[in-house]
This record gives C-alpha cells, structure tokens and sequence, in this order.
C-alpha cells in the first residue's frame, strides 16, 4: 500500500505536533452534494450504494475532490451489521433507516449469530481496500462501525425513535437479555472493525449515536462497557503502523472522563461541551474531535468562519484536535459553506501549533 | 388562603431538613390516566382543558386522588404564551403542538407584544386560584412557563424539530432578530409567572426543554442569560411566603454549575447525570429535582421501586432532593407504576433523613 502523504490526522489523534488543526466532517459525503444525489440515482437506493465497492469508493472520494480535507471516510453504514444478521434493512422514504424484524423475544436474541466480515459484509472490506487503492496514500482512511448498544437500540426498536421506549423497557424488564444481544453486537462490532483495518482502514471510529439516551449508569453498564470491549478485541497493530481509535457517544458530555479511560486515542463531542472545558477534564489522556454546531452550515460563509475561529480558539494552542462537526453535514448544508468551513480551518489554525 | 398542611417540597427546595424526601412528577395530570382522558374527552380538546379553569382544576387534581404526591402543579401548556401573543396554537393529531402563524421576519417579531396575563391570560391566573381554594392547602401548587428560548424554538420553528434547523438559522444569521425575540419573550414569561404567584402558586419552575439543542456558549448567551432575567423580575415575596424557582434544562447536565448560579433555589435534572455527583458539583448552592429515567415506568413494580432506591441512594443522606423523573410521565406508564414509585419514594426515603 502507499505511504501516507499527509499524516496530520493521524499525528493529532496521537497527540503529536501538527502544523495545523486536521479536519474532516462526519457525513461530509452525503445529500448535501449534487454528485453524492447523482450516484445514489445511478445506484438505486443508499444500500445499493453501501453495498457496491466501486460506487461506494466514488461517493467516499467526492469530498475530497472539492474541499482539503486530511482523511476519507469509509462510506457505509452502521446498520449493515444487523442487515447481515438477517434483520432486514430498509429505507422506507424520508424516514430513516427501518428493520423488517426487529428483536423481541428472548428466541430470537438467542438465534443471533456473529456475521462473518469476509462473507456477509465482504463488501465492506472491498470497499476499503479499493478506496485505499483510489487515495493512493492521499490522506488517511477512516473506518467505522456503530456500538454494540446503539446496533441495540435499532435492532429492538426496529427503527429511530424519539424515547427508544421498547430498548428501555427490556434494559429495566429483561437487562439478561440486553445483555446478550451487547455481546454478540460487541463481537459484530469487533470483528467488522478488525476486517476493515486488514483490508486497510488507519483510522477507527465508534459511532455511539444513542448511548447518550441513557442515565448515567446505565450508559456504563449497557454502552460504554461494551465499547470497552469492542477496543480490546481490536488488533490495532503497532508502532508507526498502529491505528488510532476515535469513541464518540452524542450527548456523552457529561461523561467524558469516563469515555477517555477505555482505552481510546480520541473521543468525539457532539455541540453541547465547551471544548476548552472538555480539554481541561480528558486533554491531557486523550485527543478531541468536534465540536462546531452542524446547523452553523445553514448560515453564510462569513459566519461559518466566525464560528469556526470560535472552536479553534476555545480548544486552544498545542496538539491533539481534530477539527470536526458536533454531528454529521446537514442535508440542507450549501457546499460553499462546507468549503469555508475547511477553508477556515486550514487558514486560522496555524497560529495555534507554533 | 389556606395554611398548607404538607409543606415537604417547600422544605427540601429550600434545603431546609424534611422527614423524607417529597416527590411529585412532571407530567403526573396526563394521558397515562383514564380519568384525564375522560375529562380532556368532555373539553373536547386539550388546549380547552387548559383554558377552561374548572376542568384544568379536576385534571390538577386527579393524580392526588391516587398517589400520595407532595405537590401539584397547575394543568397548562408552555405554549399558552405564544398562543396569547396570537401565533395560533393547534395540536394536530399525535404530532405535539403547533403554531400556524411561526416568526420568520424582522417584522414579525418587532410587533410581538407582551401579553397582558390579566387579559389574554386570565384562564391561567383563574385556574391558579381555583386549584388553590380547591387543595386547601394538601400539598403546594407549583406554576411554571417555558423558558424564553425554549418558546423560541416553537415560535420560529413553527413546531417541534429534531435539529432545530430554522431557530438555529436564525441564531447563527440574526441572533439581533433572536435576541429581541428572547427580550420579548423573557417579559411575557416573567409577567406570566409573576400572575401565578399573585393568584397563589407557591413554587414556580421554569422548563428549559430545548436550551439542550446549543452548544455551550450559545446556550449561556440565548437561554439561560434570559432565564435570568425571569428570575431577575419575579417578585417572590419574603421570609415564610418565598417563591422558590426551580428551573430545568433538558440536556442539561453539562452546565449545572452556570444553571446553579442564576439565581434559582432548586435545579431539575434530566436522567442522564449521575444525581450523585450533580449533587458534589452543586449541591452546597441548590436542591436538585429528579432524575430517574422515565421509561422505567414501563417495566414492573419492582422493577420501578429498584430504579428509585438508586436515585434515592445516588442523592444519598441530608437535605435537598426533590423526588421526579428525569423528563415527564410517559403516555403508556401503568398507573400501578406511578404508585409503586410513590409508595417507593415514601417508604425507602426516611432512613436518608435521620
């Protein structure tokens, strides 16, 4: 494989010294562009997107042809997991991500079996390696799966929701069975991860997209817990080959501490911390990523820059940000205001690395 | 007026010593009752129920025929505000609220007018009174409003929104047009409350549900600089007739120590902090309210009584603990439930206050 021409993400997730302030946008390949829309018509639908290595590889790349951004990201989704479990996804039509069988009983968690990566999510790690073939050593690849108790929340709830009522009334009524279905999404989880890196990920991302639904000790006990366990079946590598782990739980503010000790390099905020108040309690152990408000992209250029000299300046001067988005590029984002963004960001961060 | 019999709440907002810890719960007059179903069926419609005092009086009352709550609340919507200042309020069939005339322009928002709570309000003041005389001094009544920014949210959005995405715009676009807005707002709010506590409520609270949506620093300028200013306005009398305030931000938890320090004797907090340590983070300077997760309601009555011995044990010994869920009563709790966390609260919570 190529060698890595632009290492600054990686460095920042290491805490190592950078020139600037790397960044990249969790959903920067998506709705927002005209030529992600025009590939998804080609493909026929988001999954058949996901689920072809060529096309996948094309969307994955998009961004980085418009905008200077230090990594891709493996375009795909967290719910091939329970998709490859015989789960059922879909999307039905402005209204999110839905299983046709969801988990319910006890039989059907207990029927639960690992998929294989190199079998029913083969075209996961396709995907990788063919992207890493197309960045030639450009800027880093990112890979990614969601956690064991988020995987949970849609498995058992069959789709979003705006309480997850259904995963709440087993974790109270049935924590046993909760319980099995983390650990068999936890070696899900592990073992896609471990398929990506083989097939050539440098970066790895936990998407806890809903273990900031629960209280405080449930969060521990249901979510973090089992990403602790995901990280330590990982086979990162070492030296300078090792890859770096990005755990991010939106609306894990008030556990930040708690996240930073499971062993991962970085842990992403959503919006709500201050940053410089998220680096006075876990810099010093681990990397940030975050943490501009998304909807910042629906005003204009010139304010898109105010409020990424804000995040700059609230994280401060030395290593170990990664400039990103508090969640992913809003649908209804303008281009021009992502290109500021990164623009913004590749002019105004120097000052804070000298 | 009537000397209250039970003055528990009162007590332990104040930090003062209680035999045990009161508990009432957001939301305890609500769907999940048959009796406030039937009576919402004779209004015909919620908001006549809010807006009829004899009938806000009986739904008040109905969760104090069956649970041995320390307290009631007045049976009102936040949105009454923006409904007096002519915005139209409508509830379209389970989709939560609506305003069929939301902000969008400079104009509209400079000729929003403050509403006079003796005139376009009075049903609120009138049901105020009319619970009280009803109660005879039981158990206290608590008024509320919605915090300034939180109405904002519904008056520029035009209802309730995942992201937020146009009350945002306008922050990050206008936030001249928001903060007159705000101004605005804060002015109704206040002058609302202080018509509550002059028809005789004895504690106010104000629900901050969507101050969570911002990032830090946005949260501290849009939502609670404007909560203080409420708080700033509202003549809570002295000595043994002191109005105490409770204010609640959902998704709070990252700012509890800024919350804490605005003025208000109590803070709610939703289920996600550890009520333990919220307690070590601000409990010298105020009581706390909460925090136990609503959807336990949905499990058994053991299960409910486990739950609640922990946020009991969390709290720990001494004064200051207000027993509540973490966000209101969900629409499918078993009543059984409801009592079984009473009954809970009652029996378990005495041996933290010896």
């Amino acid at each position: 494989m190529s060698t890595l021409q632009n290492d600054t993400l990686i460095r920042a997730l290491t805490r190592q010294p950078t020139p600037y302030t790397p960044v990249w946008l969790m959903r920067q390949a998506g709705r927002y562009l005209p030529e992600y829309n025009d590939a998804r018509r080609r493909a026929g639908s988001f999954l058949a997107l996901c689920k072809t290595p060529s096309l996948a590889t094309e969307v994955t790349l998009q961004p980085l042809e418009r905008f200077r951004l230090d990594a891709a990201i493996l375009f795909s989704d967290i719910l091939t997991i329970p998709d490859a479990m015989g789960l059922g996804l879909y999307f039905a039509d402005g209204e999110g991500p839905r299983l046709e069988r969801p988990l319910r009983d006890e039989a059907s968690i207990a029927r639960l079996a690992v998929p294989d990566p190199a079998e029913d999510l083969r075209y996961v790690g396709d995907a990788v390696a063919e992207i890493r073939r197309a960045l030639a050593g450009r800027v880093p690849l990112i890979g990614f799966a969601g956690s064991p108790y988020t995987l949970a929340c849609y498995m058992v709830e069959g789709g979003a929701s705006e309480d997850w009522r259904t995963v709440k009334a087993m974790l109270y009524k049935r924590p046993d069975l909760l319980h099995r279905l983390l650990e068999t999404n936890s070696r899900a989880v592990s073992a896609l991860l471990n398929a990506q890196i083989e097939a050539g990920a440098q970066v790895t991302m936990i998407f806890d997209t809903w273990g900031g639904s629960l209280p405080a000790a449930a969060y521990r006990e249901f979510s973090l817990a089992y990403m602790e366990k995901v990280l330590s079946r990982l086979k990162r590598g070492e030296g300078s080959a090792r890859v770096p782990v990005i755990v991010f739980t939106k609306g894990g503010a008030p556990w930040l501490e708690q996240i930073a000790a499971i062993g991962c390099d970085c842990v992403g905020l959503d919006w709500s911390p201050d940053l410089g108040e998220a680096r006075q309690r876990i810099g010093k152990r681990v990397a940030l990523q975050g943490n501009l408000d998304p909807m910042v992209l629906l005003a204009s250029p010139e304010e898109v820059r105010r409020e990424t000299e804000k995040v700059l300046e609230s994280y401060g001067s030395g290593a170990g940000h990664v400039f990103n988005l508090g969640h992913g590029v809003p649908q209804l984002a303008q281009p021009e205001n992502v290109e500021a963004l990164v623009a913004a960001v590749h002019e105004l961060s120097p000052k804070f690395h000298r």
